[in-house]
């Protein structure tokens, strides 16, 4: 590898999603974070809205379009919100690489995005250009895209506990799918479900069966050869800030030893520097700050267990955006992603 | 209702079971709390150990046997911890009511108790005088009985869950069973799963599929006709202090519309004090210091979800022990426990 | 006392003050709240934006004046915001009792009021009227008001620590007077201090040496004698909901010793319900729900320290204002207030 | 600088020190963990402690003597409890350069030091061998050290706030000193003070006036020409996990303007690295999992408030070591300890 760093660029860069972005892009060995947006505080230091980045780097907030942003990058972040983040990422020159962070670009089929999220896409006519990013999956079709769809955080987790048995045949019974997430999922602005008085203590569902990640999770389960799988998902806020835990209850058609599955999840993650099978059920307060997926499988014989946890904002968000931009940019695939997370 | 106060006795009242029996009853208008006992802090005032009592009682733990206990009182609470509350209330006079907060009574069969314990029972010839304490369900065996085993908290959440649909015959299909729970549930004790650093941001499953509760929760499935429920169940801590959660997902043989199960509901819980409908999932929060169950459910016509939030130490613990006192001593039901809650 | 329930208005009834307002009237053996307003809620139950209290009343919120809303009650309430309180209240009628939970009538001079909230009063003409409603200090005056204005919680606990040593003369140093706050003292409106992500491990001071309770502060310090007290007051916000923690750092001029501070502090609470002297520092989880105020000190001769624990919303609020109303209204001061908390 | 990486030894390693040295350590660029040692654990993997760190190191931890693990080092860390250390670190060999994270080798004088711990120091005569290790005000004594006594955690927080007032001979007047601490100040060994259904909502204060940190305090204030500065020294527990905070309130003798505190400061920590001169108070949030201590200052011409928060296990302990060690070891004084913290 050469010593010059390639040149990365991110719309939208005052959210949480711009805020780790920078935290591991300013940290990675091979890239340089050139340019970042904002409509609300151009010409800010950075370090206004990130208090956390003074004497960190310089970088200030630029106002500028995304044609402009993607002036002499290599690749392009958008962490801007679902449905704004289309209409930038359509106007991006299709020399240059992008990672959408949104849910804007995940689902193949228009007329399945406009159920799910209530309005017309504005780009359908590229949908077709995306690679859903899901790293330790897609690997071979990230490295050489130009496009990539990051996968929603829920989406993430549940995915990879699903999909190894979705390849190895076995996802034929129902499958109860219980997430769980922390609060920074609900972005860096405040609202009611997030106000700390009522939060602090607070564990509830919210939209149970209708998701927004569900049609994602079954669009991925169903390419990989289990179009028939009956996923109920059911999403609940706890009272923590980062973190997303799946436990996925499944009732297989034929008994699976526990050996079997170990031996199904060994096959896949074994080797895999960011997915670690464990001894016992993972702890989000374990992979917080880190790339790390966390899986614990148990099963009675008749009934499988599978739990998973991540950082929503890290391997559910831009550590599995960066796994892919280094994919992307011919960079080895861990680069920049070493942290450990703090604990505790 | 006569001026007279019936009198009361808490065995083992330094834990979280005996500091909220003496919140409610201290304030509870028909009876009097006369006995406290305590091996370890015998003679010192009750707010030594639980400092929010000061200026509000001035009883003292007394050092006192199980007979000596119930001398002179109307009915015993045991909120001795688990296999050892059973030798105390073994030797408890007939003539005296009690109420058991601890697991050792709740199962009918010895051997279950066994495998589920890890040990024999030393009294297995009283199991068989001990009522099942779930207020709501079984009210009329409740009222007359001498003994009662005050059901575990996640088992009286999952059973006011899944009761109405064992009922109503519906209850075919695998059910998936995912709880939740705060830390207090883990009692007084201070250990490494409560060890503020690690527990504060923590989310983690326990014990899957071999809880303690799933045996206490088939027994009564069974009993209400249910015999061959398929119940997985997947416990999990949360970084709160108080609040039981579940999720129930259950796949019916025959569709559910909502409307069938909402009135199922509705026939159950309509005209119970403690068990709230709600139009929304129910939140921990929202129960949280209260003797209320909140229950919401949903369905897409072939599957079915049921949410319960309630506290652990109130509804599922000592409150629901109230409604059984009051029940016991032919007191209102919901004498002294009217309490809101605090929110936030 | 007759067996007649006293007539309890609430104005602005879906804040917390009205929250905390209920969870204590409806309960209240000698009142009946019959009725709370609120212009964004009309006609709805209270349970739709307090959901806690769901099956606990039926009683709905009305968009009424403040002269239709004391129409027929013995005493009105007022947990409207800041600055918009005095409009409402200013029209009372003469004949009504009423208690303002907001700052608009604390202070007695309107040019401090203007110099503190930053805009002129609006009925300076009516600041005379009301008594400062610091339970503990002023019953002889609240008893027969017909206005009091309720402390700020801050305020509370800062006097409450205070007073005692002023009136003993003994406040002739520098006093350093550092609050902690839990969030719910910043209201039921979500905003950027109280978004969880970034609150629930945040603290950090605010407004330091300029907090609008400080000539609160300084105006009862005043008229206990002690006009040149020297009080600075740093406040801070912690990752709690509830609470006020006062902790004053004095430097008396002459050595005081922890005996002759011991026996000022027992002989003015010493036969108060719900102030409470301990041995040890005292701790916002314990007297979280209640109306208790915990104080310590500590003293190594030439230094003093001061700490005071209540909860915001009780005793530095709602709870505070029931004991005035009970004065008012000739009722038992502690009557509905024993709650003694919910601890863990 | 050569390729070599120097060769570290970590004593003590299973607690958060060892953690967060570990954390450190594995990414440096300069250095390299080869031991690390562990009286229980000897021979397991550290990630059996340390989840976090599966699949981040192959290290055993090793269960041998001070000796033997200092031998082939360039330099030893003691993460060993308080009272525990020194016996180690006694026997390290001269010629192995040593960094003690406890208590045990910060105070001169043998006498303060059993005043202070309430026993004999074992080894006072190396005891004017160790540097004192607050890396930004003496650096110069630390580059050349074979023993640096590392600061408490609220020590180096008061210190960052006293000593530039200190070294402008303006410590003439009452020091008021309040401290917040995180819970991972209290270890990794669960205790009552840390039983989570307890600290989760507490705010209390302990050891007022007495806490062990004021006589590192006071000894340093008055190398640093203020011998008689008066500090009375609060510290409180705050329910969140990492951070500590202070609250410095001075009452100069003469006037001192903002303008001139702040060059003060400014003159002092204008080019740190580490040491941040924020525009509003600082936020323990936004330090945490960092090295930085951010600082604010406010004055009202009489009254002076510093405030500082840092996190303790970073800049208070782990992150200032691995400055100190860099200093020791001839490196660059930021080598590895770049990382901006994690949030939200």
């Amino acid at each position: 590898m050469s010593s010059y760093r390639k040149r990365i660029a991110i719309l939208g860069a005052t959210g949480y999603g711009g805020s780790e972005l920078l935290r591991f892009l300013l940290f990675h060995p091979n890239v340089e974070v050139v340019r970042a947006t904002s409509r609300q505080h151009p010409g800010k230091p950075v370090h206004t809205v990130h208090p956390h980045l003074l004497k960190v780097t310089e970088l200030c907030f630029e106002d500028v379009s995304p044609e402009e942003a993607a002036e002499g990058v290599d690749l392009v972040f958008s962490a801007l919100p679902h449905g704004a983040s289309q209409d930038s990422v359509r106007r991006l020159p299709a020399s240059v690489k992008a990672i959408d962070l949104s849910g804007d670009f995940r689902l193949k089929d228009p007329a399945v995005y406009r159920d799910v999220y209530g309005h017309e896409h504005n780009a359908p006519e590229q949908l077709g250009q995306f690679v859903y990013g899901l790293t330790e999956f897609n690997r071979r079709a990230i490295a050489p895209a130009r496009r990539v769809a990051n996968p929603g955080c829920f989406a993430t987790a549940a995915l990879l506990a699903l999909l190894p048995l979705a390849h190895a045949g076995t996802l034929d019974g129902p499958v109860a799918l219980v997430g769980v997430t922390g609060s920074s999922g609900s972005g860096a602005e405040p609202k009611s479900g997030t106000h700390h008085p009522e939060r602090a203590e607070a564990f509830r569902a919210y939209k149970p069966l209708v998701h927004q990640h569900l049609p994602e999770i079954c669009q991925e389960l169903s390419r990989a050869g289990a179009p028939e799988a009956r996923v109920a998902f059911v999403p609940h806020s706890a009272p923590m800030v980062r973190g997303i835990h799946i436990t996925a209850i499944l009732h297989p058609k034929e008994p699976l030893s526990l050996e079997t599955v170990r031996s199904i999840y060994h096959s896949h993650y074994g080797d895999e520097r960011f997915v670690r099978l464990r001894n016992e059920p993972p702890d989000v307060a374990v992979v917080a700050g880190s790339n790390f997926a966390d899986l614990h499988c148990r099963s009675d014989g008749r009934t499988l267990v599978v739990l998973v946890a991540l950082d929503n904002l890290v391997k559910g968000m831009v550590g599995q955006a960066i796994q892919n931009m280094n994919l992307m940019l011919g960079l080895p695939e861990h680069a920049g992603l070493q942290f450990p997370g703090t604990r505790p």
